[in-house]
């Protein structure tokens, strides 16, 4: 589903990621924070895909959300797991939105 | 692959879509797309994936740069072909990289 975001400015956490070898939890874990961080305060939407590379962009209304998801306790145990277990790589890129526009046919 | 782009600010343009039932010479317009993009002026770099929706970023060093691909003639007949034919719905968010971390094991 293609995220229903407000006007912009607002904020957009791209997260790109090459995965490991193998589940290790990591299906059920990505749900769960889908979950938890869809009840954030800020939380605006989510798209994700998954080919040779994964890319989730999760949208906030402001740096100070993006930073309590960053520090949430669940969320740190998964960022452990995520660099010890589940990613060979990833990158994250904090960036806000100035504009959008879009097209339904 | 993870896109190796420089150390921000840079630009972001995340294109999500929903595509229509069938190719209709889809894949191989955005591979040429990809092919001819990657050849403008002031680009760093793209990272796709497709599941139930496909999420394309690429990386900008400018407004300029962004104007002038979507400006381009044989990226105008995709545009149009994207509208007519290959597309259910598309969003596109121009967005400002004001900081990026990531890992590597």
């Amino acid at each position: 589903m293609i995220a229903q975001t407000p006007q912009p400015p607002y904020y957009a956490v791209i997260f790109t990621s090459v995965r490991t070898e193998g589940d290790h939890g990591y299906n059920e874990m990505a749900n769960q924070m889908v979950a938890l961080g869809s009840t954030m305060k800020g939380f605006l939407g989510i798209e994700s895909a998954r080919e040779e590379i994964g890319i989730s962009v999760s949208y906030w209304d402001s740096l100070e959300s993006i930073k309590a998801w960053k520090q949430e306790a669940a969320h740190q145990v998964a960022q452990e797991k995520g660099r010890s277990q589940w990613y060979a790589a990833y990158k994250t890129r904090i960036s806000l939105v100035e504009r959008d526009y879009g097209f339904e046919q």
